[in-house]
């Protein structure tokens, strides 16, 4: 099936035929096109009102510097996985809502964390601490910095919702979809909650850390968005669990790999410093495994290293070889593959149209095979 | 007409007939009721899933701690107003997703304005902080704190929002709804946004300090909720302009009335001292007019003085003489008392029942002359 670029007017509008496979890069464009399209009306209806129209093109130029756009790939696909037909128009507004959702969360990450740098720009809180420099010392920029970006990310989770309650579902659609999006919106927030709780003086409780894999990233960034396409779809319980069944062991594979990546990553491809996750001290499925394994003076090595703020490259290769030796990478290498395994049973059994079937391996791969 | 508190199970339901004049404490007890079976089920859910069940007791300790209610009050006089009549559990509960929201807003406000009480308690950011203390920095303990209240915050914010769509609406209501509460979600951060961009360097801009009391508050306290509780009622664009022009002179009054306690009010009283804002250098209306008419001198005084972070009670008196010599003080008083003399003649003409008028005189008087 095949989405056109349209002119704004009506750019949620689907136009071709049900040829396979999905075309996921034209899905995504007319995701992107849609959301410039509802932000520049956004920023002419703020300069109208003589309202901040910075907050509406910050969003817009988030949305502009990158991201892979996979919860809108993977609500479509559940739409389609789902035997969606009719009018897809609503079903890519929803779509969009999830990008625009997301960009709440990664822009309220980043005043937690405090991070510098996101897709290679300055984060948002960094860049209007930037903006308000001039007549103001440099702790009152700063702080107007993280109070504009949690506002702005809190415009950003409040405009996702206007995009769902505007997307022209239909009262069906509203009932069945609303109660998920409710589930996705607590699970990311309470998953990122524990995060932060665990942070700083990470343990050995692996059930913890799985725990924050699956609610931060197994549920929020596949599972829920896939229930969400099928639903609007009026996909049923059984639909819902074969998701389930694909998304659970898939996502945590994602979040694993993405551990991995946050010790062993190439800073040059990742896009951050690989020392980051063990200096802050994240609370990681290896960690947890290495501290599990680790004789007294590993324990005592890691746990006086990881999350102590002036952790060096010296250290962060200490910790890598302590991770190396207990097995925990090589465990956790095998938890990834097994789960991968687990994902690619589920989706040659599940009964998915082939389009939708052949989406979610490609969407798999690139997750969990990608190096940044 | 009475709102009579019932057992949990259905908490939300009226029970009695169409005496007036309105319940007013009671309204208040039963959206509180409602409230408190809504976050103790939110504990139970997040005990039984492993999930951080202080978050909603967050919450329900922050609703317990005090708070006007107004937004919810203002809903119900709202759907009153506009000829409300048969099942009223609806509309309490979209009048507690109010309550619900304002929390979302206060939390982030204490984050952003690092405030360190609010009703008496801790604010959330300093509760978590000071819960966090034990194997962590003080400084990780400080970032966990305002960390764990935004997303308390965000929390707040997507559970006021299953509030109302879970409260029963009928399909109409919830066309005519929730554009408002988009529209008063957009304005609220918008003006907060104004309201943080302004702070620290205060300038003679009076539009400017009277939009940011007309967004952040009038709209949002006053006119928005009664909008909404009309809506509910089927009220026309009619009843919805009278209520405006009652609520945006009062919401304004009430701001203003609002910038002369955090100058000149009792910190006996109003729990805050006197010069926080003038420290903090928020741009009001009085500290606006003020520097347009100030001499040389004057200006030079102010500008040292207002957002200056050493400010002390003398610099505060030295301020409050110049806001006295300007007459900035007496113009300010006098723009409350036309703006209530404004929303009062709207109130003796408007076509509200008088339950409703009596209800909104009653709360009308309470905002303008409180001193706290």
């Amino acid at each position: 099936m095949r989405y056109q670029a349209l002119p704004t007017h009506d750019i949620w509008t689907e136009t071709a035929g049900n040829s396979a496979p999905l075309d996921l890069s034209c899905i995504r464009r007319v995701v992107d096109q849609g959301l410039a399209a509802f932000l520049n009306d956004r920023v002419r209806t703020a300069v109208d009102g003589r309202l901040p129209a910075e907050v509406p093109q910050l969003l817009k130029g988030f949305l502009d510097s990158g991201g892979k756009r996979l919860r809108p790939l993977l609500c479509v696909i559940g739409w389609h996985a789902g035997g969606g037909h009719g009018d897809i128009a609503p079903v890519l507004k929803v779509a969009a809502s999830l990008e625009l959702f997301h960009a709440f969360c990664l822009i309220h990450d980043d005043v937690m964390d405090d991070s510098r740098t996101r897709r290679g720009q300055p984060t948002v809180h960094r860049a209007l601490a930037d903006q308000h420099t001039s007549g103001h010392s440099r702790g009152n920029a700063e702080r107007f910095g993280a109070s504009g970006a949690i506002l702005v990310g809190d415009l950003a989770l409040s405009w996702s919702d206007e995009l769902v309650h505007t997307a022209g579902l239909t009262t069906a659609q509203i009932t069945r979809v609303l109660p998920l999006i409710h589930e996705m919106r607590t699970e990311v927030m309470y998953g990122q909650y524990l995060d932060i709780a665990a942070t700083g003086s990470p343990t050995d409780d692996l059930d913890r850390a799985l725990a924050i894999a699956r609610y931060k990233t197994a549920k929020y960034t596949i599972e829920r968005p896939l229930h969400i396409g099928a639903a609007l779809a009026g996909g049923d319980v059984g639909l819902l669990t074969a998701l389930s069944d694909f998304a659970l062991p898939i996502g945590e594979a994602f979040q694993l790999h993405d551990d991995l990546l946050g010790v062993y990553g190439n800073p040059a491809v990742t896009g951050k410093p690989c020392t980051d996750d063990l200096r802050d001290g994240k609370h990681t499925a290896v960690v947890a495994i290495a501290l599990q394994r680790a004789d007294r003076d590993q324990r005592k090595s890691l746990t006086g290293l990881i999350g102590s703020g002036d952790l060096d490259e010296d250290g962060a290769d200490r910790i890598r070889v302590i991770l190396g030796s207990t097995g925990a990478r090589h465990t956790v290498e095998q938890m990834i593959q097994s789960r991968c395994e687990q994902a690619e049973r589920t989706l040659s059994q599940a009964p998915f149209p082939a389009a939708a079937r052949h989406a979610l391996r490609t969407l798999a791969r690139a997750a969990t095979e990608r190096t940044a």
